[in-house]
């Protein structure tokens, strides 16, 4: 059985965030695989079907959902279980191809934001390259870091600056980066900036990033935890589920 | 003089890039601004242009090319240079958008790779807001480093990692980032790769990414190093121009 993968970044939350090369990949798809992950990322499954019902010719290609396996509690051996979870994932891709294409062909997959940027997709794929013959090309695709700064219409970078990209268990676990002025954190489920001393350091915030009820907060950290942490836990309890990602920098007196 | 703006992610050199979002925002525009930035960026102009072609219907809009400024030599000086050409390309803006749009209006700027990401325009736009009555919307686009991710088909990230995003500028004058495994080079015209003791680091290197004479090269820095050193400077001479940028990688011996 030959495949051909085609990981297609779908954007951030918004239906538009899909580019013309997106789209055209997912044309020539035979399969499209949709994963669920749990009632509460409904909304996220429903945003690829939309965007399939919206580009795909019908009768052009069978749009395969398919459940997501739960991940291991991961407190002990987080490496470990998020490799037997991609094992599980593989397998569950293979089966699902197995089913629709069993003479192979070409399938697509959207992935939520970027497939290059926390994401696992291209990891899953290395393991089904080693069950089938296997071809991959990536479709770059819009990232939640984009769409917080595309919202706040602020630049990530100060002037020829760097900026690190980091995870709220990084940041948890070894506090601000040595170093670093500004700081983008995704994979956030816990509001890790509110274990940092949030003297001199400004937050720009986002969540629900390009959909209709998107929310965007910033200022001085200090003057704004509060206001997140409650918005948050409101949207959340409103919705079912949150998304969100924020930026921080160091902010200097004579900065406006 | 009310003017809305339209900032686009126009994506990294595949006109596929644009987003569904990007469309939609260049055909709301009763201007098109288009930077020339000399002859040897000529193609990067020409793909705003063609972008212009392919989505504007005849007579929607005027597409208005303008020659920007020439930096001054920077070395002594380089946030001072900066800040002054910023001031003339607003000073450039302000005067294009007077010309063919004096009662004001809608203009869009197609932005190469996204806003947020080492490129002026938000910048710009904020010297423009203190002489106009001025909105702007940022739609978010592909950068150089997710065409460059995307090429190699691979991820940015390890597992849960941080990345860090820098300049050619920072990495020759500060050498490796403290704690850094993963750093990803934009805004680098001399190749400051080389700067860098080789052991232990790999390179993925991209030039002219998106575009139909993409390069890309990778392997471990000490054994590709002169290769893409060799193939930029001929490349360089065919194009009269490049871009290129990269991601760099701590390896241990027990990774593939």
């Amino acid at each position: 059985m030959k495949i051909h993968l085609s990981l297609i970044g779908m954007g951030a939350g918004h239906p538009d965030h899909i580019t013309r090369q997106g789209m055209a990949a997912l044309q020539r798809a035979q399969l499209v695989l949709v994963p669920h992950k749990g009632a509460e990322k409904a909304d996220l499954a429903e945003l690829r079907l939309e965007l399939c019902r919206q580009l795909l010719p019908p009768g052009n290609a069978v749009v395969a959902p398919f459940d997501m396996p739960v991940r291991e509690g991961a407190d002990i051996d987080y490496l470990g279980a998020v490799d037997r979870w991609h094992d599980a994932i593989a397998q569950i891709w293979l089966d699902t191809i197995a089913r629709h294409l069993p003479g192979g062909g070409a399938v697509a997959l959207l992935v939520w934001g970027d497939p290059s940027l926390y994401d696992s997709s291209l990891r899953i794929a290395q393991r089904l390259a080693q069950r089938v013959q296997l071809t991959t090309t990536v479709v770059p695709g819009i990232t939640a870091l984009q769409a917080l700064t595309a919202a706040h219409a602020i630049p990530l970078n100060d002037l020829n600056a760097p900026v690190l990209i980091t995870t709220g268990r990084q940041l948890r676990e070894r506090g601000w980066p040595a170093g670093a002025d500004t700081v983008a954190v995704l994979l956030d489920g816990q509001c890790s900036f509110q274990t940092l001393a949030p003297e001199g350091l400004h937050i720009w915030w986002g969540a629900f990033l390009g959909m209709p009820h998107q929310l965007c907060i910033s200022g001085p950290l200090a003057a704004v935890s509060e206001t997140i942490l409650r918005e948050r836990a409101q949207a959340r309890a409103r919705h079912g589920w949150i998304m969100d990602t924020y930026l921080l920098k160091r902010v200097t007196d004579d900065e406006t």
